[in-house]
Parts: C-alpha cells; sequence; structure tokens
C-alpha cells in the first residue's frame, strides 16, 4: 500500500523538477562561483537567477535583499543576533509565546548569557497574538521584534504586516520566521515594513541545508558567519550552489502552484477535518480557523496520547506528527498549545496533518478509514478517558472550533501581504 | 577540448558515486529525520551511518564527536566562538597569520568588537610557523588556538599535533581547520591532544553545504545556531540529510584514494612543478617544499599579474586560480604570499595549481603546452619586467626553492597525525 505523507510542515517531498535542476551543479558545473574562471562564472550566474526566482516569491524589491543560508534556523537566527549587534543601545526582544523553537531557544539564551529581556506576547484559545500586549511591549529599547508569518503547528496566521508598522513607529526591526508561510500564501514584501524574513529550502518541496534570509535595503545586517566576502558580505562560505539553484527552481513552482495549495490542498484539508470530527467524539481543530494556512489541521482528540496514535498511524503506512519535529520525542505538550491554554488532556491528543501539493483523496480516505478504530482502542486503553467523556471542546473555543461552520471554500486568507 | 581543471583547493566535482548515494533522500527517504515514523527514521539512520564514515576518515574515537554543519567556515566560527563562551575568563586566541578567511575574518572582528587580543603567529619565507613566537604566546590567557592543519594556497602542512600538545599545558583548547588537509592526509585524531577539527564536503569530492566539526568528548561546545535539538543539540536546523549523506560516502571514497593522492596525483604535481621551473624562467615554488600537501603547486612568475595569467589560462579552457576563491578578485597580493615575505613582483605572479584524482597526465602536458607562453607574452607587455630580470626566487629561498631537488615522489609527509 502507497504510503501516506501528511507531515508536510516538518519536510516535504523534493520535487523531481527541482532535483534535475541541482543535477548539473553536482558534477558538471561544479565550480566555486566566487572563481574568476569559467567554472565559477556558471556556478555564479546560477546563484544569480535563482536570487532573482527567491525575490519573485516573496515580492521583494531587490535581488539583493536575498542572502542564501544553510535553513530557516540560521536565518532566524541572523536576523535577531544582527539586531542586537547592530543596536547595542536596545536590549529587548518582543517575540511570541508560539514560535519555533529557531526563535524561542535563542531567545532564552539570550535573555539568560546577556541579560536581555524578551517579551513572549500571549495568545488567546484559538492561538491569536494578544493585540494589547503586544502594543504595551513596544517601546524604544526593542532592538528587534520576531513574529512568526504563520505557526507551524496550527497553521495559524498572524498579522505581521500591521505589526511590522507598529514595531516601525518605535525604531525596532521587524523579522519574520516565514518559513511555514513562504509558497502557501501570497507575499509581497516589497509594500510592507517588514525588514527581515526567514524561509526554508525544504519547506516547499526544495531541498534541506538551504534557506534565505530577506534583509530590506537599508537595513544593516552584521554577518553571523564570518570568513570571505560571499553573499555580498553578508553570509560567509562557499555557496551551496546545487542547494541555491534547487531553491530557485522550488520557488518558481510554489508560484505555480500556489493556486492548487489554496484551492485543492485546502478542500482536502477541510474535508479531512470535518469528516474525522464527524465520525470522531470529543475532538476539536486547534488554530484560528478564519486565519489559517490552506494545508495544515491541528486536531486534538481528547483523553489520548498523541504519541499513541502515532505509532498506530505509522503501521498503517500514514506519516504526521504531534507537533514540531524539531521538539519530536518530548512527552511535554506542545508549547504551542500550551500557550493557548489548551487543557492538558486535550493538548497531549493533538495531531497536526499537513498536507501538500503531492497529496490526494486517497490519502483523505486512508486516514478517515483508520483513524476512527485507532481512537476508540486508545480510548479503551486510556485510564482518564472514562472520566473525562464530558469534553468537547476547550474552554472558550465555541463555534470556531467547528471547521464546518467557518472553514468553507475560499475563506481562508491566503493574501498574507497586501 | 577537454577543459583542465586544476582548482581542487577551491572546490572539487561531487564523486558520480556520491550523487548516486544522495539521489534516493531527495525524492524518496526525504522525511526529516527527527520525525518519529517512517520516513524520518530511514532519514536518521542516514545521518547515524554518514556519522560513522567521517568518524573512520579522521579516526575520531567516538561518532558522537561528529558534528554535521553547513561548511567549513560554520564549522570554524562554531568553534571559535564556542571556546570564548565557555571559558570567559579567557580572553585572548592564538592563530597564524595564514589561515584562510574563516578565521582571520572572525578574529578581526573579536579584537574590534569584543577586545579579544589575538596573536597571529608569522611564518617564514617557507610559510612555516614561527615556533618561538608560537610558544611566547601561549598563556592561561588563551582560550582557543586556530591553526590551520594545512594552507590553502601553498598546500604547506603546519605541525599541529605537537601545537595542540602545547596548548593543553596552558589550558587552551585547540581548533584546527583542517578543511584542505582532510581527505589528503592520514588523520588519526584519538591519538592526539587536537579539541575541535573542522572539515568541508566540497573541498573532497562531497556536496558544497555540509561540512562537520570534530568535538573531542568532554570539551564542551556551545552551538552557534540555536534552536531545536538536532545534532545531540550542538546544530540546530533541520539536517541536510542528502548533503550528509553525500559527505559520508565521500568521506569513504577519500580513503579509498587516499593511496592515489599521494602518489600518482603527487606525482602529476610534480612533474609540473618541474618541467614549468625548467621552461619559465624566473619562477619559483612558493610553500615548505618539505611537507606540503601532495596536491598543491604554488608557482610565483615573477614580473607579471596573476589575473593575467588566468584570464589566458581561462581562455585555453584550463581553470586555476592566484588564491583562496574566497578572497577572488582582489588585485591586493595574497596575505599568505605576504606573510611569507615574498617580494610583491613574485607575489602579484603566483599562481595555484591544485590537482585532485581526476586530473591526469594530459591535464599536465595542457598546461606545459600554454604556459611558456602566456608567461613570456605577459611579460613583453609588463612595464616593470625588463627590470627586474634579475629576480631568480625570493630571498632565503634557497635550494628549498628548485622542487626537483627536494620533492622528489614518497618525500610528501602525507601522514598529518600520528
Amino acid at each position: 500500500m502507497r504510503p501516506v505523507y501528511l507531515d508536510n510542515n516538518a519536510t516535504t517531498r523534493v520535487d523531481p523538477e527541482v532535483v534535475q535542476a541541482m543535477l548539473p551543479f553536482f558534477t558538471d558545473q561544479f565550480g566555486n562561483p566566487s572563481s574568476s574562471h569559467d567554472f565559477g562564472a556558471s556556478a555564479g550566474a546560477a546563484v544569480r537567477k535563482a536570487r532573482l526566482q527567491v525575490q519573485t516569491l516573496i515580492g521583494a524589491e531587490f535581488d539583493d535583499e536575498i542572502t542564501f543560508t544553510s535553513g530557516g534556523t540560521e536565518s532566524d537566527n541572523a536576523a535577531i543576533l544582527s539586531a542586537l549587534e547592530v543596536m547595542p543601545e536596545r536590549t529587548e526582544i518582543v517575540t511570541s509565546a508560539v514560535e519555533h523553537s529557531a526563535v524561542l531557544t535563542l531567545c532564552a539564551d539570550l535573555e539568560k548569557t546577556r541579560g536581555i529581556k524578551v517579551h513572549r506576547i500571549p495568545v488567546d484559545h484559538h492561538g491569536r497574538l494578544d493585540f494589547d500586549t503586544y502594543k504595551a511591549a513596544l517601546t524604544p529599547r526593542v532592538a528587534i521584534v520576531s513574529i512568526m508569518s504563520a505557526n507551524n503547528e496550527t497553521g495559524t496566521i498572524f498579522p505581521v504586516v500591521e505589526f511590522a508598522e507598529l514595531a516601525k513607529e518605535v525604531g525596532a526591526l521587524f523579522h519574520t520566521d516565514a518559513v511555514q508561510a513562504v509558497g502557501k500564501l501570497a507575499i509581497d514584501l516589497k509594500s510592507t515594513a517588514i525588514d527581515m524574513l526567514s524561509l526554508s529550502g525544504h519547506k516547499l518541496h526544495g531541498p534541506k541545508g538551504v534557506g534565505a534570509l530577506y534583509v530590506k535595503r537599508g537595513v544593516r545586517l552584521c554577518p553571523l558567519i564570518k570568513g570571505g566576502g560571499q553573499e555580498g558580505n553578508r553570509r560567509a562560505g562557499t555557496e551551496n550552489t546545487p542547494g541555491i539553484v534547487g531553491l530557485g527552481v522550488a520557488a518558481d513552482l510554489a508560484l505555480k502552484f500556489m493556486d492548487d495549495a489554496n484551492t485543492r490542498v485546502k478542500a482536502l484539508r477541510d474535508r479531512l477535518e470535518k469528516e474525522l470530527l464527524q465520525r470522531i467524539p470529543h475532538a476539536f481543530v486547534a488554530g484560528d480557523l478564519l486565519k489559517r494556512l490552506p494545508n495544515t489541521a491541528n486536531i486534538a482528540f481528547g483523553d489520548i496520547e498523541g504519541e499513541g496514535i502515532l505509532h498506530f498511524l505509522n503501521r498503517e503506512g500514514i506519516a504526521c506528527s504531534s507537533g514540531s519535529a524539531c521538539a519530536c520525542g518530548s512527552l511535554e505538550p506542545s508549547h504551542v498549545l500550551v500557550a493557548m491554554n489548551i487543557p492538558n488532556s486535550a493538548a497531549h491528543g493533538a495531531i497536526r496533518f499537513s498536507f501538500s501539493r503531492n497529496n490526494g483523496e486517497e490519502d483523505v480516505d486512508r486516514v478517515l478509514e483508520v483513524m476512527p478504530g485507532i481512537v476508540k482502542k486508545l480510548r479503551e486503553l486510556s485510564p482518564s478517558a472514562s472520566q473525562a467523556r464530558g469534553l468537547q471542546s476547550a474552554p472558550g473555543l465555541g463555534d470556531n472550533a467547528n471547521p464546518t461552520t467557518v472553514s468553507g471554500p475560499g475563506e481562508c486568507n491566503a493574501q498574507l501581504f497586501r
């Protein structure tokens, strides 16, 4: 039986067209892009082309606003650390409680080792950021605001365009980890006040080990990795030509398939959510159903352990996750769901299904076929299940917890940036 | 006519066997190694296998001493910055005047922004480090010594094993940028006092965008890139599975071809040097001819510009360089040759020919065929040439400047570490 891959927020299959584009740069045009001879020149030209492709995908005004990195985590680290170096008189960071560990771990370290004050904006039951707390945290002491464009676990989309404008008012830089948003949502950076944006190749059917950091012209970047003058002195180290070429083609393809992501992929996701909730009692969808990535479903199945569900799904050839792959193996409930104040009994049983353009109706069929039985079996085994039959949804979720009422086709706001 | 690639110290062609090994990890076993499902498990197993392959190549005692990174520059940066974090009471660094920019640029930045005192050990006319200055610089104020294993421009091999033992006596960590040595010289780290070692995939017929940092067990590493718990909490970010797999296979192949590098490749290099010096007057070999990488020839052609030579060689389909690719385009003479006190008139005309296992006699033939004519033509055009005919070799180079007398087959010390 064909395996079912529904963990596309963890990583995606590299598009075969991307692999084909990369291949010549391993063995034929393998030169160092910094070399002056023909081997170097053809590699250098390929890097320039990829930069334009990424520029187009995110609507940057200039190609030199794109710096290639080794991935999303490096981009996030580079952005935040640079802001602190550029503005040493500012010693505060504003971020959210639901960021990826690439931001949260760094911020915790800066708090501990350098005395940086970190404001972590809380979220409500739907995963929406608290606007008042954000505004209150913005002072001229803030060097950088780093708020993700869309949450990797729930898909909740954050109003980063508005938030960037507010950050600008106090002279703080605004960075967004858009690793989950790029390739899924239309982005036009040139019309925003966003100063820096991180993206990653392997989340959009490009290769692992390559990403980019957008830095608006006029914003100074202190390189995280220092050495040679590659990438306009912004990121030292021999350019990963095949990876960069792959990211460029992946960017092209993401644009081409953007409509598919927002119609067909979204319809698959919506059907899975609707039918799972019809078939399985005591379950609800976590996240902001009105503003969500079209591919992500985070469903909390009360009174059971997500790890147990994943184990049985894996035995059926179905791959999904209980949260970030970067926190995999942890038995703690997801920090995102905890921040949303979702009760432990529900957060522990939350499963993230994340779709891509490679998925089809048959994948939804397979999950619908096996999931009710798995949940039933696990609940029968669970000691706490019998006491907690009353759970319908997290407190405060209200109607929004029922995706059938709010998440019809076309309603998802797929235009992240104006 | 087949192009001649003699710039293997800048980058190497990825071995087709390496590419074949990487391919399944783009489109088939594309899972995130941190994911718990089968897609993740097979990627995770591949990463573990590659770690063993790299461990074997460098003779590390334990596989968990290998941390995968995005390349040599990141590894160098991570090692040096970690030492300063681990031992904040120590505020000095010892390095050499002829390191790669990955080390020198970082050190210059630390000097400027953090008040770190940097000792740059000078070299003599043969590129050999000054032992007395090194010993004098070693005090309990030194956090880390970072000395390259072999110089990228001249191939000169440094006595890092002895230097590491001396560093240990004052409690300093010892790091070596072995990017040019790994894969060319036999290395057995477990028998040394070396604490950290950087290596890069693309210098040994592996892919660009991947490298490793060896960290001896018991040495604490503060991650440069913070986030998820990948690589034993030493390097955050989704693992570049195809790149890591490629590096592993490249490590295997480097071991397999090690003898070839030290006999056949060395013979090609020696023949090129000998015959070029016979055919072209006012030229000499730069570097320590008694202790040198078997693949590297750095030849200074007096009174002309290296960029001119490279231009005409490139027109003949021959790729080589005037120094580090990372400093390409600069019209300054190489900092390595300047540190060796080689006169400007010779340093400006220095060309690095760097061989690999892909080269053959026909490559040497082609260079011998065109090079004398190119040098003659450029010298006729050069205004300074007629006045400087007296140049035979740099002052102090003596007999060592004639490779035919000192660099017979088998004399090169290809065993870097005991």
